[in-house]
């Protein structure tokens, strides 16, 4: 894991969006983010946080789960995921 | 200071070696960094560096004096600045 390379991948807000979304539940599937881009953006998103090895997925059918490597990323860049999702909490809710 | 910024300012290489550069010393001239880029390329990485709260820059005659925004920093994102200054040196010291 990169650390340069996590935080391109978390420098995007659509990207943001979906660490928030899996800091919050255990386990999603793409199709049941609420984004604000097309299924081919979408798809390039999820797979730019997996390759910077931020997300885990697994399919289930013709489903694809995607869920936060909180502990890996915790163990090799303490406070970053801490930082970035208070940052993007503090950002949304000066937004409302 | 917006972390989001400051991570995309952090996120490439010149800038990082800038970053890292001032973290050694107080101050230093734009032109006594070593950098594998143009003078007009450097010119833009300094800027990104000081819009994103980074570094900061006076004239000194015909100098351009930098430093980093290290307090300002630390207090503002805390942790941040050392992760990625301990990072730089982890891939500096495995590149050679």
């Amino acid at each position: 894991m990169n650390l340069f390379t996590v935080m391109t991948a978390l420098s995007d807000p659509v990207r943001l969006s979906i660490v928030t979304t899996l800091s919050a539940q255990s386990e999603v599937a793409c199709n049941c983010f609420d984004l604000p881009v097309g299924k081919s953006t979408a798809s390039r998103h999820f797979r730019v946080l997996r390759e910077a090895g931020l997300i885990h997925q697994r399919d289930m059918g013709t489903r694809r789960i995607n869920s936060l490597r909180r502990l890996e990323v915790n163990r090799r860049f303490p406070g970053l995921l801490d930082l970035v999702l208070r940052e993007a909490a503090t950002n949304a809710s000066a937004d409302r």
